[in-house]
């Protein structure tokens, strides 16, 4: 759907700032706390916890992370995933949110409408409270910037620091070729992430947002490379379909896409991984888990393994 | 000075992203600490706290909340400063801020760099450490978005709640005028905020962000209206000197500019005002704290008290 209004009086311009604030109030509903919990004072203010904060940033903009392709209600869910995603990663779970929205005066109400619900619908899902935000607007741009607090699922946060050289490389799920959908109808693995988290033979976590090949080298120990078996990558069938129309191959476009929100991580050497991976089985019969390499010193890379650094991720500048 | 590299050398694009992160985290210094307390992991990971947590989003966008004329570090200030200035209306002070930016690709990297630098001088001066941020692009955009974190300063955050008819308004400072240069020079009210906390007698405090007229009756306890002196209304000279080339009176760019930063608040009624002012002056010797009013019930409002339903603030949305 177009954000934008074809008519003039079914803008968010046209409704105004007072009446819009009441309807998103109304769209959100119990998601959305009173003062001074929740929106309508100067801050949000938040009971103590004895537990770690954690805290993530990501925005959804149109024309980077939508478009008029993707339902309004999936681009509502799809800001609040992406940042979830981000706590998965670490084990952690989501509490509240604040929400600043940038947007241009021609968007329309309903497109509003369905953003929000669709935002509501997965805070109800997730257990997040949107206590915040703030409207602003600008032309040709609409933006919507999320940023998402949580706290450790159990004892730990897992980090992208703690892999050792010999660590073998886990995948969740497959990977490639969100372009064709999965990038807005994915689910955050934060069940996942949580269950992985208690488990101290897994060193260090990241999810994959940008391509495992750019993502993975954040995983990887000083002197190390990833050593991947390109047999063992995960290709989904949409990259397969994706492959069929572009230059790239399938594994390309699993290494390469992005937008996967899958969980790669390091588990320590010498682990019984028949006995983990029948664990895993058991947790998340539907979700694959696949060992895909392991980090390796440099200066023994075997010849065969796939070179990552040949690859390229998703470049959020570009020329 | 314009956003805008002269050469496409010289611009964010060309710069590229991993090369722009690691300028980021140079230009931020010591206030950008290293991961997982910092960016550079998926989340940030901050410890935990005894005291309630705070948090508010504000951003600045190229074109409404600053322009050619901003020298680019007080843009960066600016950011942080009206963040604060939300923290401070409720008696906060700030621990940590992420930062999401959307940049066109034609931006330059000296703005950037003089954004940054401007961004980090504030940070130390007020110490908030800036934990996590995400980079992105769009065409002809440029909005940097901020979400600060904090925690009460005393022993109570003051919400706009608690406000009872018959209670004096006062604020602190000058109004009006903002655009000549108080929008990005201002001085967030912190210091005085915290102070105003610790007395009991400060029933309800916010920030003047869109102007008294549009502000003040979120702090108006039901039933009543704010019914100001207009000879009270502390007019700064830059409303003065524009309403010398507008059509509209000081006072009117007093109660409707906006962007004052100021703090405005509900004195308990029955409160000694006088030793209330002068222990305010001894604090604070160089600002000015007026009494502009107070709450009076909707069925009594004097005839000729101000009626500042009659004012605009500041509209967020247009069309």
């Amino acid at each position: 759907m177009s954000p934008f209004a074809k008519r003039k009086s079914a803008s968010v311009a046209a409704c105004g700032e007072s009446a819009l604030l009441e309807k998103i109030r109304r769209w959100l509903g119990p998601v959305s706390p009173p003062p001074p919990a929740g929106m309508g004072d100067d801050c949000a203010l938040l009971p103590p916890s004895r537990k770690n904060l954690l805290i993530t940033t990501d925005p959804v903009i149109y024309g980077r992370h939508f478009d008029d392709t993707v339902p309004p209600a999936a681009v509502g869910a799809k800001l609040l995933k992406r940042n979830l995603s981000d706590l998965a990663a670490m084990g952690a779970r989501p509490t509240s949110a604040v929400l600043a929205l940038t947007l241009d005066p021609r968007v329309s109400v309903h497109w509003m409408e369905q953003f929000y619900r669709g935002l509501a619908a997965a805070a109800r899902r997730w257990r997040v409270r949107i206590v915040g935000g703030d409207l602003s607007q600008a032309e040709n741009f609409i933006g919507a910037y999320l940023t998402l607090l949580g706290e450790p699922a159990g004892r730990r946060a897992v980090t992208r620091a703690g892999a050792r050289s010999g660590d073998s490389i886990f995948v969740t799920g497959e990977l490639g070729g969100s372009r064709l959908g999965h990038h807005w109808d994915f689910l955050p693995r934060l069940a996942e992430g949580a269950w992985l988290a208690r488990r101290p033979v897994v060193r260090a976590m990241m999810d994959v947002s940008d391509g495992l090949a750019k993502d993975l080298f954040a995983l990887a120990p000083a002197g190390t490379l990833p050593a991947l078996d390109p047999a063992a990558v995960p290709v989904s069938a949409a990259a397969r379909r994706l492959a069929a129309h572009t230059v790239q191959s399938p594994l390309q476009h699993a290494l390469g896409d992005g937008e996967d929100y899958e969980l790669v991580f390091a588990l320590a050497a010498g682990t019984d991984e028949g006995a983990f991976t029948r664990a895993w089985d058991r947790a998340f019969p539907r979700t694959r888990l696949t060992r895909i390499g392991r980090f390796i010193p440099q200066k023994n890379f075997p010849p065969g393994a796939l070179r990552l650094d040949r690859f390229h991720g998703y470049e959020h500048l570009q020329g």
